[in-house]
């Protein structure tokens, strides 16, 4: 009893401590705006969290909540989680809706446009321009995450979490970029991204969804380079932290196939399962990743099991099962009361395919690497029973990086936040655990790559003008009444668009404060200890020009 | 106990003749090649159903159940009763929310694209053109529903039921038209539509909604035609069956005028709670129309009371709190058990007025006026407690007409259904009874005006090609895939296109063996006592050429 009660102090102790730090973590320029507004309150209103959170934690035997966090690919908002859209698409996914019913709905939540930029953006809490970071290309690229930025996984590491990464990873070919060198103890990924393993295949090509790829299909006499068309690309590796990745799917000389490809997504449904016993039967709490390549697939299965049967809906249902086996296994092992699980899309939806991929623009136009909010709103739902609220919903604002301080927060591990660079993760503890409403956010900046191409703050949204063109001319739109940003207000834009570019100075101030850091370079493919000969001598090409 | 066994055999009798006619009314071609293939299993549950039909009826001591059938103007499939789709929109719906959580989703409920038409087609079991039926135009027509038309007020009251209609009508200015000339007891409607009603005010000239009619914004010295501004109509009557309509709403030489609109609303929800708590008072049972002017509005109010604020946006949310009441008040009643109550939309929203109006093309394409899905799909909830399932959802094809033909043979009044002509609607009432994968109908017609423009069967969709143009060049679309009909794919077309030939064929020869009847002609606003002298002065112009 003594003992609890000292544990109890010492967590409070700790986390005025972490707030004391909270308020030097740097924020953008907007957000100090909204805490010269609300500081005072919030402040109180983190008191009063602080208690709660060592109230669970004291609940759980001191043990800080797991994390599982899932990140499924390319699938725009509307398409997971809900019954009516459902039965507008035709796929159906029952374990998702059943899940997000179980918690929070996070019915605002903004990405960034692509895979590369919406990962990094979690990982480190930053937006990825910042750190140089732009989508990785399926290619050798001798570049990704600098070993300078600082994952969540390291963070929660330094806090005492067990961490494993399984699945797509997309931050680079560099050795200081792969996940067991940026704070995760184990990893399964492939090196590259679905162009390669689910695109550069004889199927596909046959499937007519890569064109002018497999040699098979096209060849051409007058054919110089050989290493126009990407060869000997590293597949699927594993590592462990500090040591060497090795590739585990593909032998020498193996030509990469769809059942490969099929047998990869299979191996990490089976490695999550696995990771998540091995990780629940150890003391320490885990940080746990879970970053399916499917949905992404450009060849039907010998039959369909969705009634929309398109290539990627086909397998979104797939997914859902899959995902209900793994929310079973969470029950099943008996840790989801101290188990917090993030379910959500990395961006919209790859549009360039659609009429045959099943996925469409629903809701909001556009979809992966556009700003528009068919690009950048994806279906989020949170899980933490006893915490928040089973079917609740929240219209608040939320970015992916807010992921980041918030489950730093909950972990108590605020304090190993850098305090040297802009952090854009605003912390939304709050919002999880007082509901609808509490959010501290609410605006977003989003940037195609490096470039800013509109503001969002509450229901408005301003696409960027191009330089000299003031806001006043700038398209404004209500995206509550208009949803597929397609009529622009002038009556919004000449008041709103003063205050957007007021936005955007503020935002600009930091960064001039704050330079952006570089991006991770280097020679692609080390630390990869049984490289294939097709592997080395591609590396071998790539290096002699570079 | 005798008595009450010889009714359950009264009623089986009853039915099963009703069923013997049941099978002697004349569907369209595409049904009788359907029921080639499933008549059988149909007869048998149908057989099956009669006999829950009666039980039902028996434990409502003999009396049938009442139907309450609300008809909302102008709203696409998922502006009401889905909370995901009211964070999108920023309107927030709970009623209709909870009541459609109350009973049965109906997900693929298709209208005609307009109010004349959709209102025609459920009044009459029959799409409208086959009575020459086209949306009636706010000036004076001289035109309306036929008395020859067999509505379901009137079928229903052949089997005893007391019929009250409150709200909109919009089926022409011909006294043969008027609602109480058409099978309802007593009627509060309106003679034209909102186009009079929300839009020819000062307001809607100065919210600049209503251009150039209003003569305080402008006016023009060269002008002769003191006519081609309407003047003068009929505004809101009130009549029992076989009298003479009542204005009720104007006096002479009074302007029409937002207020006087407002009002007018304020009073079809009065009345409509009115006529409940008399028509639940009686022994018969009931059936009541409930079909709401708003969310058409086009004047902001004093205060918005949506996140959206949309002029129909927020007046959408209005209503949501009006239904609330009248839900509530069946409930307080004691009368929900035995009373159906069907809610949804006429058709897609009014597109023209995006962006402010806070209503938009949300997931189908396109609105009010067009055959692509934004204009013919609509939300349909229908609930009877202990009958229909809670919660349940069908993604089956239904027509509005379709409910022409249920509700008769739940009421048991099928025998009532003309035999003369072809009757669209199908009975549905094995998906409500059996749920979901029991729609007798997996295709529709689509037609705006007299002119087929689409085809519907299952998933997929034809738009008509122009005469001559074969149905492999037709685009055909796969709905689940393509939600938004924008990528037509050769692929659907080469095998659906001539398969939709053929559905056409059967449609045709159909329509060749029961013509097309008439529409109603007339002189306009006869049968009114109290006719305005501005009134009496437009139809006398109005008649001088005519």
């Amino acid at each position: 009893m003594v003992k609890q009660a000292l544990w109890i102090v010492s967590i409070l102790l700790a986390s005025s401590v972490a707030m004391a730090q909270e308020t030097s973590i740097v924020h953008d320029g907007e957000f100090e705006f909204l805490r010269a507004q609300f500081g005072e309150e919030w402040d109180a209103q983190d008191l009063k969290i602080d208690t709660r959170l060592a109230e669970i934690r004291e609940t759980n035997g001191g043990k800080p909540p797991n994390i599982l966090y899932i990140l499924i690919d390319d699938v725009s908002f509307g398409q997971m989680g809900s019954r009516t859209l459902n039965y507008v698409t035709g796929i159906d996914t029952p374990n998702i809706n059943e899940f997000a019913s179980e918690g929070m709905s996070l019915m605002r939540m903004y990405t960034e446009p692509s895979c590369t930029p919406t990962r990094a953006a979690f990982l480190t809490g930053r937006q990825p321009y910042r750190a140089g970071i732009e989508e990785v290309k399926v290619a050798l690229v001798g570049e990704g995450l600098a070993a300078e930025e600082v994952t969540i996984a390291e963070i929660l590491k330094e806090e005492g979490y067990n961490t494993s990464h399984v699945g797509k990873w997309h931050q680079g070919d560099i050795e200081q970029a792969y996940p067991h060198n940026q704070g995760f103890d184990w990893a399964a990924f492939p090196l590259h991204q679905q162009v390669q393993l689910s695109l550069m295949t004889r199927e596909a090509m046959q499937a007519n969804n890569m064109l002018g790829f497999h040699a098979s299909g096209q060849s051409n006499e007058f054919a110089l380079d050989q290493r126009f068309n990407p060869y000997g690309l590293v597949t699927g590796v594993e590592a462990e932290a500090g040591g060497m990745a090795r590739e585990v799917d593909l032998e020498p000389g193996e030509e990469w196939t769809q059942a490969h490809y099929e047998e990869m997504n299979e191996r990490y449904q089976r490695q999550i399962i696995e990771q998540l016993e091995d990780l629940a039967a150890k003391d320490e709490p885990f940080f746990l990743q879970y970053w399916p390549l499917y949905p992404l697939n450009f060849v039907y299965p010998e039959q369909a099991i969705s009634r929309n049967g398109g290539f990627h809906a086909d397998k979104l249902q797939l997914l859902d099962g899959w995902l209900g086996e793994l929310f079973e296994k969470v029950d099943e092992l008996g840790i989801s009361d101290n188990t917090i699980v993030v379910l959500m899309a990395d961006n919209g939806l790859m549009y360039h395919y659609e009429g045959t991929s099943g996925l469409s623009q629903l809701i909001y136009r556009g979809g992966k690497t556009q700003h528009l909010e068919g690009g950048v709103r994806t279906d989020a739902f949170v899980r933490w029973p006893g915490v928040i609220e089973a079917g609740s919903a929240a219209g608040d604002i939320v970015h992916v990086s807010d992921l980041f301080t918030t489950f730093a927060r909950i972990a108590g591990a605020t304090e190993h936040i850098p305090r040297d660079r802009v952090i854009d993760g605003i912390d939304q503890t709050a919002l999880l655990l007082e509901g609808e409403g509490n959010s501290r956010r609410d605006y977003v900046y989003n940037y195609e790559g490096l470039t800013l191409r509109s503001v969002v703050k509450r229901e408005f949204k301003m696409h960027v003008p191009p330089p000299g063109v003031p806001g006043a001319a700038a398209p404004v739109f209500n995206i509550y009444r208009d949803p597929r940003e397609e009529n622009p207000q002038i009556g919004n834009a000449l008041w709103a668009g003063a205050s957007f570019q007021d936005m955007i100075k503020r935002h600009v101030l930091k960064i001039n404060e704050y330079p952006h850091l570089p991006l991770g370079k280097g020679k692609p493919y080390e630390g990869i200890e049984n490289l294939r000969p097709e592997s080395v001598e591609t590396r071998e090409v790539f290096d002699s020009w570079h």
